[in-house]
């Protein structure tokens, strides 16, 4: 099944429009291309609107956002709505500030999502309106563990209901839910923490992945959770075998997505499903 | 010839004022040191006009246009025309959305450009008022093959004498020709469409040997080019031999640009004049 | 004492919060995850005020700037200030243009800074108000070198006397004083100027240090010149082995960063103090 997905996004090759952050807007735009997408990037309103109804998917990702580009992607996320479009939302920072709170809850009411992806902390921000945000990285305190699993399962479930998007939280393990079914995903490396905008690079390559699956994102964002993790284990190997470091591994992380192949997927891939 | 136009842009180090996309200006700005160039960005009105007066040359690239940046395109490139500075321009994405399409007339109508370098889509743009933009790509059924090379050929040579710009048409053949002469260029890889940005860095590369070679703009532009299809066939060896992915790839072919010399280009330029 | 300053970073994990061009962004996050620190970038008024309250130092370079970027460097400045938070100034290009010159002069009225970090034309243009400033790259003809050494410690000190900052002036040989005390710091390697951002970098290299060491900001600015310095030259190390170019060096500086260690550090380090 996870080879049949990948498969569909090499072979549709998903335009996927990114309104994003300008810190790793190019790892993103090269990520895409990696996976089997394509990347746009527009985020002035007269612009966006236009360009994602040319394209396959929306990503929305909060990074450095400021007053423009929130109205650019209120009215970008209507449009892709309209045009029923996959529409991913990468809250980033949510909890940390504010404005990124408040945008959040936003987009959350005027735009309908598909999928959201973030670390816990900031789901848990998504979910109750606060969490512990230590800028743009989890808190400790609140990482996904074997203890809280159960729990940390059911929140996602629950905000699925809530919102309607499949809900994706990251960190050493991770958990994808739709209001019924969860998967639970153990691949990656710690090293990914170790590059900026890993986060950011995953959720983009989500929407490409529901872009070319488009009648079931909850097994499409498994997918490619899974192959973002897997690449992050092989880009790991190759650090070692090379005695290299994190920008290195920057570039084998997006180099190992680029080759990645349907039987290497299927060899690699961590799941269990709930 | 060709390795002179080189030599002139190793011994004057160009300052190359960009307006350009946040999505690529960072392999833009080393792609600029690579080639023996030297970059600075500024895209503030107030900023802007002043820093290109110190410079060589100015590239405006559309890409992530807003309306701020647009009115500073349009008065930093009437200030580079009147201290005579080459002014290229690389209308990304023109054809896409009518914003994008809109600047580029405006561009054209209010600076005069000594270059103008797309993919066959958005020049045909330029060309007739619109084009089948597939985002920042190119749309396949326009590809420049040898059964339509004359005729795109014509076509530059008429929107060269149109605009008094040299066009440069990139691609799998890449065609640079101003009213009178064309060159044809079969260097390159077709992994550099794998790279975000190898058009964006075309761009600048242009713009250097253009301020370093400014008796001639066709040849400069024709010799920037072949040292970059040059690169991205030694950066193709080299990902071979390293069994490397496609960021790989990108480090290689700015690597194989900073250390071009005489020599290597004089023995590996693909090119005929028409 | 500097192993121990680079245990205190390692141990710490400063949160940097970047207010900073968006050429070199991407470096400067992977650059601080590599010194051991973490970045957190936010440019709008009302996002970083509140942002810059969670972090543990600013870093306010003004690289691309424009007048909304200007503001909120100004508000986010004094928040800093009022929360005794490190802040750290790059003044980019200072001299080349009005707005960035005298963008530097409001700052340095409004904002109390830990450290400035320039070349040498960048920090006489705070000095004295005009330098000689070609783009981003200090004016040949005012090179720090043996001769003037001792008038340029003493312009250092001066400037450091009236600012109450630390001065840091980058270099072949980089000067970093107080109004009291000097180091001549003689790490590096030429070919680091070949890469875009590593002045960038280096500042915000510079904040991770001051946060995690805020009983000593001269030695803690010295430890990370040093530090990046000494990165510069294993890097370079490492290019002549794999006969690579600059793209790969920008690659092995970062990496270099990531893997240095407590024992290379002060096994490497050129330092004298007068």
């Amino acid at each position: 099944m996870f080879g049949e997905i990948l498969k569909n996004v090499h072979q549709k090759t998903p335009l996927v429009h990114c309104i994003t952050n300008y810190v790793t807007v190019n790892d993103v735009a090269n990520m895409l291309i990696a996976c089997g997408g394509s990347p746009i990037m527009a985020d002035d309103e007269k612009d966006a609107v236009e360009i994602t109804a040319i394209c396959n998917a929306l990503v929305i990702n909060i990074g450095t956002l400021n007053e423009r580009t929130i109205s650019t992607m209120l009215k970008t996320g209507k449009r892709a709505n309209d045009l029923q479009h996959p529409v991913v939302l990468d809250p980033v920072g949510a909890g940390a500030s504010k404005l990124r709170t408040d945008t959040t809850f936003k987009l959350l009411e005027e735009v309908r999502f598909s999928v959201i992806r973030g670390n816990i902390s900031e789901i848990k921000t998504v979910f109750r309106g606060s969490g512990i945000t230590k800028g743009v990285d989890a808190d400790a305190s609140e990482a996904v563990t074997d203890k809280n699993l159960d729990e940390t399962i059911a929140l996602a479930k629950e905000l699925s209901a809530k919102t309607g998007a499949v809900i994706a939280i990251s960190g050493a393990t991770d958990i994808v839910a739709d209001a019924n079914n969860a998967f639970i995903i153990r691949n990656g490396h710690p090293y990914m923490s170790k590059v900026s905008g890993t986060g950011c690079m995953l959720t983009a390559v989500i929407a490409a992945y529901c872009a070319a699956n488009p009648d079931n994102h909850l097994k499409a964002t498994a997918a490619a959770i899974s192959a973002m993790g897997l690449c992050g284990e092989l880009a790991y190997e190759r650090l070692v075998k090379n005695d290299a470091g994190i920008s290195s591994y920057r570039t084998y992380l997006i180099d190992a997505m680029s080759k990645l192949d349907e039987d290497t997927l299927k060899g690699g891939i961590k799941i269990e499903s709930r």
